[in-house]
């Protein structure tokens, strides 16, 4: 597989086996974190492995809270995404994937720490598609929870949950539709004839 | 080469050859952007290829007066950075290198814009990496100049330059060292016992 394919195939996996990913191969996944540029070379990421179950659970129990208000106030545009997605504020992928992986960021990492730590994420989403694993980049509208229930420093703002198991569906494509390259790309100015 | 491989070989390129990139290599370069995740599916991204030398003339002088700018105002830790790493406001790779990509952001594209284009970005370096070309994440202080020059509409946020070619150069890994994974990972709470 080239790394186009990796990338071309890769899906968002909301449904997880129960079977559990030794932990060295998670560290491989993370290394991939590691290894992502970042602004400065400051590397402001830190990432909180998660296999407890118990404090899965509250994690789950504290997101669905907060997701629940973030569903109420939504734009409507975005009400209806999540309807047309089948999004809602359940979040059984938080105790169902045997792992899951908080990222924080590191906000006193001037500059670009917000920048580089998405970087780093889509490092760590990739290597862990070529090692077959799924993973979904969940956003909690407000991750203050996570700082409390995982003890992360208050300069550390966790900005995502990876939830990374073995899928246990394969999305179709079709629910995700891509733009067409040639409507991405310009040439020299914007609105010019392209290739 | 693994994916692991090309994220801990891959290296930024401040020097290029003057040979310039076939259209058709960038175009899948950029095949990777367009492949990377996004909220709510937004793929907020625009690549505006820039491979006109008069251009990438006018690009550098607004950036570098952008630049010595910032550098005058920038606080001492960055300062003190810049210095040791050798970088000045003197940005010659914008007219050295054979073509410049230039990153936008779509900022209506709610929820976020910013953090899916640096995902998107991470995309177009590693598959940069892999065709054998050098890039750099060149991040201009202020951008605006860029959707003056480039024709860009004001809802899209420039957010960075990246020159492609060739390398003329082959940084050691030293100048940039890298925390070790076990500083970065903690396990089920921050603090805790590690691996």
């Amino acid at each position: 597989m080239t790394l186009l394919d990796v990338m071309r195939n890769r899906r968002s996996i909301r449904k997880y086996k129960k079977q559990q990913i030794p932990v060295k191969e998670i560290l491989q996944v993370l290394e991939a974190g590691r290894l992502a540029p970042s602004g400065a070379n400051q590397q402001p990421w830190t990432y909180i492995l998660v296999t407890d179950s118990e404090l899965k659970q509250e994690i789950r129990k504290e997101a669905e809270m907060v997701e629940k208000n973030f569903h109420r106030k939504a734009p409507k545009s975005l009400k209806n995404w999540f309807k047309k997605q089948g999004i809602t504020p359940q979040k059984s992928f938080l105790t169902e994937a045997p792992a899951l992986i908080v990222v924080a960021g590191y906000t006193k990492a001037t500059p670009y720490w917000l920048e580089s730590t998405w970087m780093s994420i889509a490092y760590v989403l990739l290597q862990a598609a070529s090692q077959g694993f799924g993973t979904l980049t969940y956003t909690p509208s407000d991750t203050r929870f996570l700082n409390k229930l995982l003890k992360i420093p208050k300069d550390y703002k966790p900005v995502a949950i990876l939830p990374i198991g073995y899928p246990a569906e394969k999305p179709s494509p079709e629910t995700r539709p891509r733009k067409p390259l040639e409507t991405l790309v310009h040439r020299n100015k914007c609105g010019s004839i392209r290739f």
